[in-house]
């Protein structure tokens, strides 16, 4: 097992996060641990991200990730912030191999076969699948899994607390992203925490 | 502001064109740029194209690019009859080097997030969203701008005068590619010029 | 005609085979060819399909295929065991170099414009549109055929029967990949038999 597949495998939601402002970081992600999703996925669409990245990180239990990171200069900016995993929209082999050397898990979106032959030539077979729903949904991630039979995926992009059941009844999902646990208004913590509840108590076929 | 935005941000369309009989060139260009469409695509499908290209070059205001430009021969072909930008269906590394060594601007088609990233790596962060309708439509657009948030696009591809105002709203959207302007028949000079105009009101968001 | 485009117009089906068990391997062939479709894919999805491949091919008039090729090993194990053309899911340079290096057909996947773009760089024009109907289905084929017009497809994924008329009617298609024809259950001759009667009976504009 790889330390992206135990990632992979924390809990069925991955909350995926765009926050600006590191005041509201801490209560955040201690909501979302307290709700029972540990495996926090930061972008960096934000100024703040970085800052918000390092205050997530000092509670207890939470293990965090930036997302969005595109390039080289984004990834060793979230490493010395304390990231622990690594998310990219699509997959570059310059990403990959730098993901490699620093030893940082890395889950590398991929959308064709040919972006997953690509991942395999490079020692990767976990992948996120993005955009999920806009890509051909359930439908085409179950088209590639066919010949990918090896490959794991955490669909991302449009997955809501009520679809993601389809999603991870399929054996070649281990967990979805989910970008509807925090709002873009100030955060209302017990519902944050009440969401993380519900989609922590989600089955997966892969469990 | 690259010269590939200047060119995307003249007109809320660029009128895509297939056209074999160099005859009909001068006139059409002619009734586009009165109509208020200043830049051109001629593509690179009919054994013409790069005669119009150079016909529609001598009429004053155009701004006459190519497109379907698939490898290094077209490119050059292209540029020495005349285009002053190229397009592309999809994006190649060796396309962008050799668009960035001869300073031409360049629009190259991309419909996965692993496309963006290598745009991204190459420099460029204007695109073609290309098939627009087919690769998942505007849902699918909005959902590679989110993570993409610094690349602005040119959706092309069964876009119509209807269904341009969606597109155009978009903050993302700096103009689209339309087919609709001229048919395949003998050109009615007259209609293009009516087709140009109502193309030109368009309003868009990012203007 | 290079040698891909003879195996594509062979007939307007290729049968797209998970077979594990090599005691079915012969009489499923026979009653393929028999029924009037020669050309025969086997995936590499079983532990058993090398073998399945080579007993295939023992079949007279049967032409014989390894689909599901992912990397070199792949490609070369299928080799060994007989495979007379080589199937790819979606397109990788070094699989590109290797079939060329081999002189094996090669039938690569692409689902984007910048997969084909590639792909015509590599020096190829024949591939597989996969997964067909989960990447756009026949509008996204006849979208991404326009600027790739000289391009031509055998679209697999999703195709039943029932809806390969429709494929088969556009003339970029040479024929589609068909995964309807064997179950997998144990395989029923007679019904396999008149399945691909069937199948070799459907109409083709390219034919």
């Amino acid at each position: 097992m790889t330390a992206i597949e135990t990632i992979m495998r924390t809990s069925p939601v991955i909350p995926v996060l765009v926050m600006d402002d590191v005041a509201h970081a801490v209560p955040v992600a201690e909501a979302l641990v307290a709700g029972g999703l540990k495996v926090l996925e930061v972008t960096l669409r934000t100024a703040g991200a970085l800052d918000v990245i390092r205050a997530m990180s000092s509670v207890p239990g939470a293990i965090v990730g930036a997302g969005t990171v595109l390039n080289l200069r984004d990834m060793d900016a979230a490493i010395a912030h304390g990231a622990q995993f690594i998310v990219a929209p699509g997959l570059t082999e310059s990403l990959a191999h730098a993901a490699r050397d620093r030893e940082i898990p890395f889950l590398p979106g991929i959308a064709t076969a040919s972006d997953l032959m690509r991942g395999l030539d490079l020692g990767l077979n976990r992948f996120k699948f993005f955009p999920a729903e806009a890509a051909g949904g359930l439908k085409a991630l179950k088209a590639l899994a066919g010949p990918f039979y090896s490959a794991r995926f955490c669909p991302t992009g449009g997955i809501t607390q009520a679809s993601a059941p389809q999603w991870l009844a399929d054996p070649a999902v281990l967990c979805v992203g989910g970008s509807w646990l925090v709002g873009k208004a100030v955060p209302d913590i017990a519902a944050i925490r009440a969401a993380a509840e519900a989609a922590a108590a989600l089955p997966r076929a892969s469990a």
